[in-house]
């Protein structure tokens, strides 16, 4: 039984755990669901002291965007995918044909469920230190606090250090079947006649494209000529 | 400049961090709200490790159902009372007018904050110590699995057990201004003329109540003549 992940820096006492942590419920009952929840707590705390650690003047707001930028399932996904962990996974036929062992949720579930066996089989310490080897190039490459925000909190407050009203956002249309509806959502200036519209897969998703959009015309009105 | 707090087994080898965690933003622009954001991912993660420990056998549902229940706002701010954190905070004078060294966010965003400044002060396995003497009591004593479940969940599984439909849930009426609403609601059984009407102030809570209530009112056909 094998006794270390590819990539992960750390080798086990009990591969028992490590296997635990690497098997999809699909193969068994003795699966990674647990050793997920425990690694999935520990990895947000590393991550909230370390980014608290760097950014020792950034308010709270700011530091929640940036953990949540690490600790979210694509980045999670993401890692899990260049360490191979997919090929390592123990999934049921059915996942296994579906290609289970790369679906994004399953990539980010089961590397929590490592560092959680990791806890487990070697202390806090170690535990840590693995998180940091795979997560403190991320930290230290983040987006500005700015870029963390999503739009529609960019555009409002973009509009508000303008002394400008709050944009407002209405629903145009729904369309389709239930599980692949398409929502239009428009978004206007109430100072002005400024009006973009965008699609969504939900009306939240829709409502930032279009708040994404019409940043980027009024900031683009501000920085024209700076282009090349 | 006082280093610890009546309850709290700690003693600060640098006070001003303790000052920070106590000192509400209406007070000035060194308050805790890094602190506590710290000071919550730690607590989460204490406590996760300790009901994992404790429960080698629940599945991971229980296991968040648990946490939930020591990690929430009303829980903590109990935790802060009994110590009598209020009489240590540092408010700003609106605040202190209005009563806000009583008032439970702040309670429960303060300990927090004082539990990430231990950290900061002293390191993990301080503070965990910390956090398990105050939330050991609570963690042995938690309710069942089954009763850590909303009313709406277990009288799903009430009703899947014993091969029934599912419940609806009706909105009849919306009442009161925008402040202060309230929601009546319906759950109706769809094999059986069962049904009971409940208010709350909002959807969901008043779909808990009257889930709560048909619950009642099945589970009582079945264990009468145990009540004396």
């Amino acid at each position: 039984m094998t006794d270390s992940v590819p990539g992960i820096d750390y080798r086990f006492e009990n591969p028992h755990l490590l296997r635990q942590a690497l098997t999809h419920k699909s193969h068994g009952p003795v699966h990674y669901e647990r050793l997920e929840f425990l690694g999935d707590s520990i990895l947000n705390m590393v991550v909230s002291t370390r980014v608290f650690e760097l950014h020792p003047q950034a308010p709270e707001g700011d530091l929640s965007r940036m953990r949540a930028r690490i600790v979210r399932g694509r980045t999670l996904s993401e890692i899990a995918s260049g360490i191979g962990l997919g090929r390592q996974l123990n999934l049921g036929p059915g996942e296994k044909r579906s290609g289970g062992f790369r679906r994004s949720s399953i990539l980010a579930d089961a590397l929590e469920a490592v560092l959680g066996a990791i806890y487990i089989d070697g202390g806090y310490e170690a535990c840590r230190a693995v998180i940091l080897s795979l997560c403190d190039p991320l930290i230290e490459n983040l987006p500005s606090a700015d870029n963390l925000k999503d739009a529609k909190t960019r555009l409002q407050e973009w509009l508000q250090g303008r002394g400008r009203p709050l944009p407002e956002y209405t629903l145009v249309r729904e369309e389709g079947a239930d599980h692949a509806k398409s929502f239009h959502v428009e978004c206007r200036l109430r100072d002005g006649d400024e009006v973009v519209g965008a699609n969504g897969a939900s009306r939240r998703k829709a409502e930032q494209v279009a708040a994404g959009k019409l940043l980027a015309r009024l900031s683009g009105q501000f920085t024209e000529g700076r282009h090349d």
